[in-house]
Parts: C-alpha cells; structure tokens; sequence
C-alpha cells in the first residue's frame, strides 16, 4: 500500500503555487492594469491558497479512486542447463524494475540454495516447480511481475503452474545441448556423464520440449542483454508496460 | 506499481478548481470592491488554471518522492489442530485489509490441497513450513503483510521462518490439548487415537511449545473475532498501522 507523506504534499503544494501565483498576478494586471494592486492580490493569494492546496491534497490522499495497479505477468524461463536462462531472467528482471514495475526474480540456483533437501527425481523437481508456481501466483495476485528461470525439464509441473497462475508467459530457451555442453564451465556436463547421473536432462533424462511457448529463443549467438530485449519487446506487444 | 489515471487527474483538477477559484473572486473582490470585475478575472482563471494545474498534475504523477509504502510484518500464528489458527488467520487478514493495508492468508490446509502429496513426517513437515517461509518472505519484500496460520509444530522450522523473512510475529494459539479434542467436529483427534497415527501433535508426537511467542491466546473461552483483535492490538502497539 502506498501512502503520500507530508512533504510530498508540501513541495507540491509550493511547486503549484509558484505557477498558480504567477498566473493570477498577470491575470489581475491584464484586467486592472495596476502592477501594484496585482503584486498585492497575488501575495495574498499565496498564503491563503498554499493553505487550502494542502488540505486539498491531503483529502485526495485519502481517495482510492483513479489509482490503478498494471496487472502483472508471470515470465516462465525453461532450458537446459548452460543455456543461460539465469542471466537472462536477472537482466529481465532489472528491465521491467527500470519501467517502474514490481519484479521479483525467482531462480532455480537461488531456490535451491535455501532448500539443499531437495532432490532431482522427477517427482521431487515436480514438487519444487509446482512450490515455486505457488510462489508466483502469489506475488501476482500482488500486482508484482515474476521472472523464474527453472530448467523445469518435465511438462507436468510446468503446466501445472500455468494453470496455477493467471498470465503465464513461457519463454523456451532453446539452445542445443551441444552448445550449452560447450559451456560448461563448471564441469557439471563432464560429471552427469562421467557418473552417469540418473535425471541430467539433456543427457540421461530427457527434457520435455515445450509445446506452445509464448517465445523461443536460441541464445548459440545472442548476448543475454539481447536475450532479454527481445522478451521485453515480445511482452510489449501482449501488454502495455 | 500503482498509476494515476488521466480521469482521477481530471476529477482533482475540477475540485480544486472550484474551491481555487472561489478564493480568488473573493480574494479580487475584497482588493478591488467591484463584483463584476473579480467574477471575469474568476472565469478566466478557471479556464487557463485548468490546464495548468491538469499538467502539474501529471507532472508530479512521475514524481517518486514522498510515496512510501508501510513495512509489512509476517504474523505467524501456530498451535494444535483445532485451536482455531485457520479462522483468527481469516479474520485477522480481513481486518487488516480493512485498514487498507496489502494482506495475504496462508493457511495450512489451503496449501495442502494444492500438494496433497506432502506428508507428515517431521522431514516433510519441516520442508513444508520452510517453503511457506520463503513464499512470505517474498510476499513481505514486496510490501504484503502475510498471515500464516499453520499447526508448524516443530521449532526447527519455525526458527528456519524466523531468521528468513524480516518481520517475524509469532502467535502462540495456546488452547489446550482437552479443550481442541473436544471441538473435534471432523473426528480428527479421534482417528488419530484409534488408528495410533504418527506424528499427529498433541497425540503421537510432541508440538514443541514455542519459547518466546509474540503473543500467546488462549482460545478456552475466546471468540475467533475478539482473538483477532487482540492480535490487532497487540501489532498496533510495535507498529503503526
């Protein structure tokens, strides 16, 4: 909730009357002709009207009307791993703040930090991605956009989160496992396939290829800033940000 | 993020145009002593301040500064099955909107539903009460004061709510074991006994009593509402609400 505080009211109330004054002193001088009797009517509105300008500002602070909250949207971020879905949904993130909107940004690694129990089997993932759109919902329901960026490799969860939320927008990054593998700079290809790690999707596990997602992107030649431009100007032409 | 629509711009402009204007007739009538000449300069005033003031307006509209949002708190309130958490947590919610505050319920059961295949195990229970933690955490940064009302019996993950989200308000709901079996109108406590389920509280398994509640209620002989508003009360005291 937002409220106005008193010097807000206050700096308004003397930027009006800077103009308002000045209007009325010329007004009276184009009519009279006296810039003597002007000057006077003019300083003697100041008072009287910075008085009333307050109340009056202070009385709108109290009325809801004509205050709208945009009705946010909840960006879905799916790809494999090193595709590059994290640094995107950040950048994103920042963009939509920059609007003046209300973002968070909820990412797997982040989640996952907190919550170290949680497991890779596909029920266990399922269960985190459905708590996860649980999450979303909530901070929709809030008026505040969401950026989740989640391997959310199966299908089940995904959609159960698109059922779950009101405006889900899904955004498949589709980068080739090989070039995502190319980048793996913390060896975690090397390993899931060095110890055969059950539910590596991509590699020992398949990953559910989205089915109707709003946007595609391949990221084997965009920077993540283009990346996330080019939700940003899809976004825009669902929605007015 | 809340807007100023162009018709609540409109609207103020009109007010104030009238309250402004009569000061400045009265004010040029008073200076000048000729009705017929303050009631022109009023008419064209109302025309050329209309315009000026609808700017200014939209102006401050892009103005930040002095809009301040209310630092939330996450009221937790927990106890055994049939204490009344789920209906003070109700109320209370409602009183708070009431207030024109943001505010969220997370109730136990609602959430359950969502997953009803989270168990009931100490680990299970404790995974769940975490991943409630961190939905009110996200809730409370972005200004929503969040009600949960959860049975939560065990301390590790109450402590693990506590450390997470910024204003943590534990509500004990006190009520005795004998006096929530007796309200038993679901047969809860009753299966519990017959069938000897683990980890039911208060039965099979310890509620480990909160060591430093907020507030501690005792619900014996207190109604659902009077209970809310002496949580209420209790908050006005530690903020302004």
């Amino acid at each position: 909730m937002y409220k106005e505080t008193h010097l807000r009211s206050i700096l308004k109330t003397i930027s009006w009357r800077f103009w308002a004054t000045l209007t009325t002193t010329v007004l009276v001088f184009v009519f009279i002709g006296e810039i003597g009797l002007a000057v006077s009517i003019g300083l003697v509105e100041v008072v009287i009207k910075m008085l009333i300008y307050f109340l009056h500002e202070r009385a709108w602070g109290a009325i809801k009307f004509g205050r709208v909250e945009i009705k946010p949207m909840v960006i879905w971020i799916t790809g494999l791993a090193r595709s590059g879905k994290s640094e995107i949904g950040e950048r994103l993130t920042e963009l939509l703040k920059k609007k003046g909107l209300k973002a968070e940004h909820l990412d797997g690694h982040t989640i996952r930090n907190l919550f170290p129990e949680t497991g890779f089997s596909r029920q266990e993932v399922n269960e985190h991605i459905k708590r996860v759109g649980l999450l979303a919902k909530k901070l929709e329901e809030q008026g505040v956009f969401v950026v989740a960026s989640f391997l959310s490799p199966y299908k089940e969860s995904r959609e159960f989160v698109r059922k779950l939320v009101d405006g889900y927008y899904e955004v498949h990054i589709s980068t080739p496992v090989e070039v995502c593998e190319a980048r793996d700079d913390k060896g975690i290809y090397k390993k899931a396939r060095q110890e055969n790690l059950p539910n590596f999707p991509g590699v020992t596990v398949k990953y559910d290829l989205p089915e109707n997602p709003d946007l595609e992107i391949d990221t084997t030649s965009l920077s993540t800033d283009d990346a996330a431009d080019t939700i940003l100007d899809n976004l825009n032409g669902r929605i007015k940000l």
